[in-house]
């Protein structure tokens, strides 16, 4: 089993641990220091040797930061984890922060007086929060300090850092040499006048190399540093013995050095030097003092955002097997939750169960969001054995989960009624589907963006008087990250949508205390045939749809739809059985010719 | 009659005033000189004394520029005029060039050698535009020099500038008495902690202090500058005589001086002081010497954009009326054009003299655009006796005019069938009706901008490959120009829509050669009431529509409607039917009746 229902925090651990960190801080001279969540590499997920803010607060949200002063300590948390954060932490001494609408610099600003010093660990901080955070302070006279991490030495029980080695991901699934993409990006390297690029993100180093690690729960990514030269070779960065089972895969254009020499061989740099001051740690920077900094971003990002058709082909298939568990396990949930009985644990394990009989699942590509009722309305629910709830009769059941499997990732969020459902919950689902449907018939012209198609997925919400607080969808990875930019589907989001990208489809419908509603495809942009009577000279753009797994007719109200919109579905469903029908059989196969007949 | 049919244009005269300016260029040692099409107040029409890059070139169109240099003279032109330019400057001397593809910058560094001078007027020049283009040119070596300007003094015919004295804008129509409006911006300027700012645009002005001018065709603005103080005072500067006519309106706290004083109060200021670098003459921030520029942005814009009730009663009134003459003359166009021998000029002609029944036209909003045939493929096409066509039965007929009424300003656009006309048309204005139904029905929350809403009107011809290649729609001001920001809806446009913003909604489709479709109405942003069932926290916002005028119903293929489309049209007549009928009466109104009859 991958995922598990403990909740690890424990409030009590924090108090002691703050004092000791205030006396290191004295130590230093220092009124104050920040510690994120993050890790070097600015992903998603840490490693255990890297949850610093959950060993010092006990908070384990995905999320946040602490900045603890002499007389207070803040800890800073986003919308998802307000209510969690205060059974986390003991608010005898951390006090929850409202943030983003508080952000550090108006924090310190009330909290210090001019002359105040902060500490932070400038390997953990991107380039850009710590500008961002200077141009504040400095003209309130606080002083943001660069210094060594004070967390680690009084952590006396921290975890090893992950030992697993690197692996060779496979030319038949990556599509193209990683020699190849290493030529081309050199390529553009020259072009730009530029002598390297410092690479500090792990799925653009796994990506770039074509190769992928064990170093973080759901995220099979390489924890290393790279810099991409302009001749075209590339030098990797990483714990020692991390690369020896990539045997000879590598190959002579890419040198293999230990981590602790990454700084040194930044500081040697001279000329112009690319780096991603969104997510390259601060430290960086610094250590450029004979270059010169061209802030142009991190270059593997767009060309990975790009998938190759072996990958789209990957993709396709990954999301096949992973159907045909969906379909089982969606099965096993109309014959046995009516009955009642089942929780919500019982459901996430029945459902990796499914998963894991594929022999094809190697992790789940996060936390399964599996709530029942009101738990539904709760956007980035995580079941644990405290909140755990039975899965009645009456109750909407929002199940949100993936899987990782060599040749793809997975991201599928399905609603299913328990039983009969109440009026307002179907006509609910059926707007939600609306928008979902909206994404995936959207044609479009080459330079729109996710912005432009956001509100096609609201547009019958909002129609009512409702609304969603979250994004429409997100880039998704192969094998890598379930997310992943740039691109996403947001009213925020101005990056055009190009062939090969896959977006998550997923809008959604939350009423507070009652009941949640999401349903998620994923779907890779593709050049559009020109249509008959159409404007030949344009470039227009559509949506492949990657997730093939019915959706829960019983929560549709037909009276609602329009007639593609009902079409739409008949053909989806319709293909589902195609695609779908001969990966299961029996009673299964049965009960997906059910649910796909047409409305 | 407001409307000519003149071509003005004369390629032989640009050549002789070509080689004099290059006379004074030599004359200042410069190697080049700008000539732009804007007066100091950057407004889409320029009185005829400004019109300077017509004089030295021909070229008569609405945007664009010149630079001359010694062996050469560029014409930038937009993908509007690439046709027309070539047709009015004398193209041995002047090279018409694709602006904004090739940008001012780009074609300087390609043409001139390091140390080469370009002279330009620092009136006629916004801040950003000389900012951008130096920081682009100083690298190169090439200087951009503010001087003086070199056409006026060669001009020897040089009409006089307008005479027209400013007028009071009642407090009937305008709804905020200027004294109260310079109040409320005045309690802003202090909280910047700013001591003024600098208002260049007419209509600002125009806005602020209630009053209206006629020194521009179509748009009723007065030539001016202003400082507006933070004490909640104003300096107005205008050519002498221009104020009298407006008595103790201004009041004491609003001091005219001659425009010849605006320079030297500028450079006067001390402290903060606010200023559009957007708009503002590049001459005004070297004028600040003394002071610190905040480059805010004009304070009247938003507030301005956000029409009061009153304005948007006027505006209702102001539409009523003109759809009452929009209802003769579509009721004359069916009796006449069917019969053959009307041209585009008659159908202009007859259009003015409907509105001019009322008595009530103050002028037109803009050059009536009338385009049969494959002249409505032409977006912004305007009739001259040179380009006059027959409008002939199977055409269809774009019709994209307005009136300027004391109360109000209009901009409609109706696409009429004259006699039966093809399969294909009535899909294509199908689509685009569709569109435009889709915005006139949005709901949408706060902080939603014109950027998300545009995907709306162009979904219907997305799905069908076909597109357009303008805006769906722009702000329209209140007895004041009829092209007014900050809003718009458009793809590039992130400015939230508030209650009070009046927008156009003119989806078009354009096949080049054959026909073109444009409906427009204007609507206005209003607070949507909450829905029952609809969530109760979110603030929703719609339109009001304030254009009552009927569709061409024999353009419909109600084949391609869904339920909600059809019902929208069907209560859209009934409206106007409801509206309008009380306006018209005998066979207008019979007429009336037919059409708004459901589908």
């Amino acid at each position: 089993m991958f995922q598990s229902f403990e909740a690890s925090s424990n409030p009590d651990q924090g108090p002691p641990r703050l004092a000791a960190l205030r006396v290191a801080m004295a130590d230093l001279g220092l009124d104050g220091f920040i510690i994120p969540r993050a890790d070097a590499h600015q992903g998603e997920y840490v490693a255990p040797c890297d949850a610093r803010l959950e060993w010092l607060t006990g908070f384990t949200g995905s999320a946040g930061f602490c900045v603890a002063l002499v007389g207070r300590a803040g800890v800073f948390v986003d919308g998802r984890y307000r209510v969690q954060v205060k059974t986390q932490v003991a608010l005898s001494d951390f006090t929850p922060v409202d943030w983003p609408e508080v952000t550090l610099s108006d924090w310190l600003i009330d909290a210090l007086p001019a002359g105040g010093v902060i500490g932070y660990n400038p390997w953990l901080h991107t380039i850009d929060e710590i500008d961002r955070a200077r141009a504040l302070l400095t003209p309130k006279g606080i002083t943001l300090r660069p210094g060594p991490n004070l967390i680690d030495p009084l952590w006396s029980e921290r975890p090893s850092a992950p030992a697993a080695t690197f692996s060779v991901y496979p030319l038949s699934h990556a599509g193209v040499a990683h020699t190849d993409k290493m030529a081309r990006l050199a390529a553009d390297l020259r072009k730009s006048g530029q002598v390297a690029a410092v690479i500090t993100l792990p799925d653009s180093i796994a990506w770039l190399l074509n190769i992928r690690g064990a170093d973080i729960d759901r995220n099979p990514v390489p924890q290393a540093f790279a810099l991409l030269n302009s001749d075209g070779t590339c030098d990797l960065f990483c714990r020692p013995g991390k690369a020896v089972a990539l045997g000879d895969h590598l190959g002579t254009g890419v040198r293999v050095h230990p981590d602790t020499e990454f700084l040194p061989a930044v500081s040697a740099l001279t000329g112009s030097v690319r780096i991603d001051p969104k997510t390259c740690p601060d430290i960086v920077v610094s250590a450029l003092a004979k270059a010169s900094v061209a802030r142009d971003g991190d270059p593997c990002v767009l060309p990975k955002a790009r998938k190759n058709p072996t990958e789209i082909a990957g993709m396709r298939a990954a999301h096949l097997r992973d159907a045909a568990a969906m379909v089982r396990f969606l099965h096993w949930l109309d014959d046995t939750a009516p009955k009642g009985g089942l929780t919500e644990i019982d459901v996430v394990t029945a459902l990796e169960g499914f998963r894991r009989q594929s022999n094809a699942l190697l992790d789940i590509s996060f936390e399964t969001i599996c709530g029942a009722g009101e738990h539904g309305a709760i956007m980035h629910y995580r079941v644990t054995d405290g909140s755990n709830r039975a899965v009645n009769p009456g109750d909407l059941l929002v199940v949100d989960s993936g899987g990782q499997y060599l040749d793809g990732t997975t991201d599928i969020t399905r609603t299913i009624a328990i039983g009969p459902v109440g009026v307002d919950e179907r006509a609910c689902y059926t707007r939600v589907l609306q928008g979902m449907i909206a994404i995936s018939r959207a044609r479009f012209p080459k330079g729109v963006a996710g912005q432009h198609l956001d509100t096609l997925a609201r547009f019958p919400l909002w129609s009512a008087g409702m609304d969603f607080d979250h994004g429409t969808g997100h880039g998704v990875g192969v094998y890598l990250c379930v997310h992943e930019g740039p691109q996403r589907i947001s009213r925020l989001s101005d990056v055009p949508l190009d062939p090969g990208m896959i977006l998550s489809n997923e809008p959604g419908y939350y009423r507070n205390g009652a009941f949640g509603i999401r349903i998620e495809n994923l779907i890779v942009v593709r050049d559009a045939p020109p249509l008959p009577g159409g404007d030949a000279h344009r470039q227009m753009r559509d949506f492949e749809t990657l997730t093939y797994v019915p959706l829960d007719r019983r929560l549709i109200d037909l009276s609602l739809l329009s007639g593609p919109e009902k079409d739409w579905i008949d053909s989806y469903h319709a293909l589902t059985l195609t695609l779908v029908g001969p990966l299961v059989d029996g009673s299964d196969l049965d009960w997906l010719v059910a649910v796909c007949a047409p409305l």
